[in-house]
């Protein structure tokens, strides 16, 4: 059986638990409180990072190398597009959202709710949620401003792109940080992505002592 | 022309220039101070990041994504292996020195002493220097270990994997941050790299006001 270690507000996790359910590779979930550090997990992945899956005899780590991966070996359905220049620009944009709207966005919105306090960690920290916030602005404008002549992020076709972006805004969702009233554009996009059978384990995820804000699972939100 | 707009001390740069150079693609190199914020740099890239490529009739941003691209369009010599088992492993360590070793050891050390004060931030964070000096020790062990049974860090061929690494350690060279009596392996691996004709235009490399460390340029260090 493959496994999957992950948690359910980390945007990498969500990544690839949407590539392996678009690509019909089933796998069991087992949540990792990745911050505990257990020797286990340390020795599945040195790097101390989630998501980590057990699959076709390999433990791996790296959410971009697991999709390049998945993509390889289990082709069907493709997430890349076949041309170099448009590949490029799936992968463009899922470093995109990877890096710059994890650390911007996710990181100071999400993680400061959520994280600290099941890490015990503190309280949000309110100058990293202020930054969070006002990041959050830029980077629904600039995915309107793509979608202004795209169907999908990357392009006409539904990427990878789209999965890295659908990852971190889900996450933001589940703690009520995003204003779908900015862009009719994104939120069409969203609803599209949120309402793909991929997208059900996602939607049914609940961190204990965190409710869902309450359109969170609501494909008419 | 092609064009890359860089930052000597860029790690993220450096890959992409060692795989230009590797692959024998001809390119202007023009310094690109992004914490400016530029207008003209802005419009080429709208994550405001270092390396942006101009070639092929695009302007690409994010180095994962160029050296995929790279590969892909231009596959002599090749930079990643065949398997997908074994492009995965390489892939997976581009992740490990382009995500964890960058935020735990370069933006540590090379990023509090030089950028800071290029940039006008202020003095480096003794803390972060101290969080980046302990860090590195991890990290060469790690190279160390996976050098016990494999040539090159992804395995007898080498990747894009050893110029992920090589672009991270060139950079905390530069500023004497490597302990390279910590590990034979490590060392000799550095050696292999440093001496290939693809690393010659990074080891000319100055910013004004940083003499490098007096081996940095050296072959025989
Ligand atoms: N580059 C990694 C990043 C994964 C990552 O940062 N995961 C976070 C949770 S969202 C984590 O495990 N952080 C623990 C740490 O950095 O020590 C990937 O794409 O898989
Ligand atoms: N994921 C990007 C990261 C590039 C990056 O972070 N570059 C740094 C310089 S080393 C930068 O331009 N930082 C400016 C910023 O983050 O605003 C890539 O691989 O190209």
């Amino acid at each position: 059986m493959n496994t999957l270690y992950h948690y359910a507000l980390s945007p990498f996790c969500r990544k690839v638990r949407l590539s392996l359910a678009e690509k019909k590779i089933e796998v069991g979930l087992v949540e990792e409180r990745y911050w505990e550090r257990d020797p286990d997990f340390m020795r599945r992945n040195p790097a101390g990072k989630v998501p980590v899956l057990k699959m076709d005899g390999m433990t791996m780590s790296d959410s971009a190398a697991i999709c390049e991966y998945l993509e390889e070996a289990y082709p069907t359905p493709n997430l890349l597009p076949r041309d170099p220049k448009a590949r490029f620009e799936a992968r463009r944009l899922v470093g995109w959202f990877d890096d710059k709207f994890y650390h911007e966005v996710t990181a100071m919105l999400t993680g400061e709710r959520v994280n600290r306090k099941v890490m015990g960690t503190g309280y949000p920290d309110s100058s990293n949620v202020k930054a969070g916030a006002k990041a959050i602005k830029y980077h629904l404008d600039y995915m309107a401003f793509l979608l202004e002549d795209r169907r999908w992020l990357a392009g006409n076709d539904m990427t990878l792109a789209d999965f890295a972006a659908a990852a971190q805004l889900s996450c933001l969702d589940y703690t009520s940080d995003v204003d779908w009233n900015r862009s009719e554009a994104v939120k069409d996009w969203y609803a599209k992505i949120k309402s793909r059978p991929a997208f059900r384990s996602i939607l049914a995820d609940e961190v204990p002592g965190f409710t869902p804000a309450a359109h969170y699972a609501d494909l008419d939100f």
